[in-house]
């Protein structure tokens, strides 16, 4: 075994999958939102995970999304030995943030980097997939794209596993609002039809192709009037609290757009500007506290352009 | 009456809506295909049709499209003076690549160039829209966008109209096969369903976005990867004679993509280069005449960026 390189400290940044128009597609990478992992070379082969913080998850590597993207990892390498992971989890489960993601991205991006870099990024996301496999039931895309890319980031398709990064816009914020209750991944696609309307579905291609031709052109005003959702939001945003009143708390306070993020029950306002940002985050807040009736968290945080974030340590 | 710049050429190209992946949203205009117009100032306030050429139009400026478009940009100015219009057909009426959009497009620009440019070229697809409500009972862009602006562009929404321009690849070749039949778009929309699976759409608006990223980013292979349609083309291909056998000969013998132009029966294949494209347009025209059962006509066009095209006369 390489003495050399055998431990490395782990950023496993939260996401936004969806962005309102990109159902299943489109996601952004957050900054100061995410888990701290810590993966070190052990003699032994194969994956172990020897201590999960902050939330309680299953440490059965089978079990586990880090694990089982860890897993899908090592079975295209040949090593001689193994690694060990350690969780410090600060993205609650069924957040709508990515937890899972952050996790299995966290795990294949940290022990490529202790293997010399073999893998691509691509690669990476399609063993990313195998830890969403075990986490929401499909290998879903959407979260460890931009958790592994950084920025704004594309699926174009999963079979196979094609990705985009799109370009991102400068002075872009984004506020998390996580009222602390827990959807499940499979709950949130229970309440989506199976059909749509066609008409429904070219308003949202509609904006989807604007979205990104904003964000190649930096046009903020197209930017925002590509954040519309007329095809899951009407469904999902009844399992969220207070749903309408904060988007229009958001949109009034001159957010660009406001929406679910990914399943929920977290929504995120984009924002220009750090400036702006605040006002939004203090006037949700303020709506929340006067409510009193669920506990929530909000945040700011800036458009991560790097997306996971490492150190040797 | 301004005696100078009284009359004015226009040459209206022809243009291919949807583009697989993009229905009713997304269009691209084409250079050596199109009508021409000739417009002329005249003493009687108003618009007048004094002559049409090629196929058998109405006349009547209530009933044509030219007229009608017309007729919405002068309710916009005053004038005191009106407007002749003579257009000599060469775009078939009915055939899928923009008729009655080259037409009414064709009309705006040419009058709003005698008037000179009182109008925003959005305007312009504003008023033109009104053509194709005639001619097609609904006022879509889809056509009459490509044909004023030029290249690719995206109709973001119809309500209020936005329309974006979107940039073009440079070697992009377009061969447009128009078997000799008649598809009336009221028929071909009434093939399709009113609902669609969400997975379908999400299938497509992950095309449309990586479509236009791929004009930004001029990738050929990932604007090829995304000339796909699973909502439309598997209904409208049915009403066109050997869809599947001549998308079978465009794809195998190079061409980036392949499918039906407007709601057809003219079917488009985009290559790159322009000796791929005379290839395609040789391998179609064998595998038609071997037929000998439809009449048809082929063209080759490059990708025109300017739009219509005029000159004072």
């Amino acid at each position: 075994m390489d003495k050399s390189n055998n431990k490395i400290e782990v950023f496993a940044p939260a996401t936004v999958a969806n962005i309102s128009c990109g159902f299943d597609v489109l996601g952004l990478c957050l900054d100061s939102i995410g888990d701290k992992m810590i993966i070190s070379k052990k003699n032994k082969k194969g994956i172990s995970i020897s201590k999960i913080k902050g939330f309680d998850l299953p440490i059965d590597v089978r079990q586990n999304a880090a694990g089982m993207a860890a897993r899908a990892l090592l079975k295209n390498i040949k090593t001689d030995y193994g690694f060990d992971i350690k969780i410090f989890k600060k993205i609650k489960p069924g957040s709508g943030i990515g937890s899972s993601a952050a996790s299995s991205a966290g795990a294949v991006v940290g022990i490529n980097e202790l293997l010399g870099n073999p893998f691509t990024k691509n690669e990476l996301i399609d063993f990313a997939r195998e830890g969403e496999r075990i986490a929401c039931g499909s290998p879903i895309a959407d979260n460890v794209a931009p958790a592994i890319l950084g920025g704004f980031t594309l699926v174009k398709s999963t079979n196979p596993l094609q990705v985009i990064s799109l370009p991102s816009i400068y002075r872009l914020f984004v506020v998390i609002l996580h009222p602390q209750i827990e959807i499940k991944t499979a709950d949130a696609r229970a309440v989506l039809p199976e059909k749509i309307l066609l008409k429904d579905a070219v308003t949202q291609w509609a904006n989807v192709g604007s979205l990104v031709s904003s964000l190649y052109t930096k046009d903020y005003d197209l930017f925002a009037l590509s954040l519309q959702d007329v095809v899951v939001e009407p469904y999902r945003s009844k399992l969220i609290p207070f749903f309408k009143e904060t988007k229009e708390i958001a949109i009034q306070n001159g957010a660009l757009g406001y929406g679910i993020s990914g399943s929920g029950p977290a929504t995120f306002a984009i924002c220009k500007g750090r400036e702006n940002a605040k006002i939004i985050k203090e006037k949700l807040s303020e709506f929340y506290i006067a409510k009193k009736k669920i506990p929530f968290k909000i945040y700011i945080s800036k458009i991560n352009r790097k997306g996971i974030k490492t150190k040797m340590i």
